[in-house]
């Protein structure tokens, strides 16, 4: 029986960050720098998107264990599906999962099964694009447009689709399957507001890992 | 009073290319490549997105005529509306007008008044994030996806992301504003399935350059 407090290190390696938790502590390093100089509490548990990151990780700390086999969940999707989003559906048997990153993916559970999902780029790939088009789609984006009064200036309009892009998609799968909407990842909250009744859930990944864990004992 | 037919050549000048209407016969040049070579018919009426190429033209034909001041548009757009998307509108006095280009203009107009518009990416420039986010985000482009049915496999995940980014924020104000909607643009015909009651009209610009024109007389 294990009693007190169960000390430990978690980590999330996705594209551009390792994420981590230690205790009630949570900070981020680019994967691009070095972690050579971290003093983590061992055990660390991981999950990765990112061989390279991966790597990295274990040649600074040769005993984290990746906790990816451990991840039940029965889909309909083909073995692509990455890690993290797996385990952003552990616990869920209904709900649609979006997790705002680098790219924002969405995730349908029905009755206990993934039923699949799709991947639209981040809120930041999206602005990059259109300076890329034409100099004449340089823009301020607006964080907070309005997606129901129709633009009328180009900021408005530019910030009106890349908004537009990101809702409406997962607002015709709400409206479409009717379940709980969780919203997790750092941008996602500037998004809340476009949505009724949704849930909030900043540390999905580490809740789930967590809960994995807890399960495991 | 002019009888017979009345000869003359039409230039739409993009940001990436020519396209020019030299009586019923249409070809497009890069804006990057030379005109010189050109022979065409006189007199030339143009609009022009592009200040270099507008130059380019100028240089070979000093007689082209710019038609831009002659379109009247009541709008609520600012100043900074595109010509191309001016021209677009005229002579409707209600619909939603979608051109497919490098950029996906979407403008609404109702009343004879300009309501506003957006901007989303082209379909060509959505395809270039993913890879750019992550080597795992490589797929090949499933063009006519099914935007009912949830992805199972990336090339779906991502194939139906692009689509629904374009698709579902204009079905959104199809639906709120009830107007028809008129398709353009080189990719427009790809995307026609994806809503009911729509007009495709491959040559919107030119028929309208030629309606502007027809007016002045």
């Amino acid at each position: 029986m294990i009693t007190g407090v169960y000390s430990m290190t978690l980590c999330d390696i996705g594209n551009t960050s390792f994420h981590f938790l230690e205790n009630e502590h949570q900070f981020k390093v680019s994967v691009e720098d070095t972690i050579e100089h971290l003093n983590l509490k061992e055990p660390i548990y991981y999950i990765s998107v990112n061989k390279d990151g991966e790597k990295k990780l274990l040649r600074k700390f040769p005993n984290a264990i990746n906790i990816e086999d451990k991840i039940v969940l029965k889909s309909n999707y083909a073995t692509t599906l990455g890690v993290d989003r797996a385990l952003g559906c552990y616990g869920y048997s209904d709900a649609i999962i979006v997790d705002f990153g680098s790219a924002i993916t969405v995730d349908i559970i029905a009755h206990n099964n993934h039923l699949g999902g799709f991947i639209l780029p981040g809120v930041e790939k999206l602005k990059e694009i259109y300076p890329n088009i034409s100099q004449k789609l340089t823009f301020d984006y607006i964080e907070k447009i309005n997606l129901h009064t129709i633009p009328t200036t180009t900021n408005e309009a530019i910030s009106y689709a890349i908004n537009a892009m990101i809702v409406e998609p997962i607002k015709i799968n709400y409206q479409r399957y009717n379940l709980p909407l969780i919203i997790t990842g750092e941008h996602g909250k500037k998004f809340l507001n476009y949505f009724n009744n949704v849930f909030y859930e900043p540390n999905l990944i580490f809740k789930n890992m967590k809960l994995l864990l807890e399960m495991e004992k």
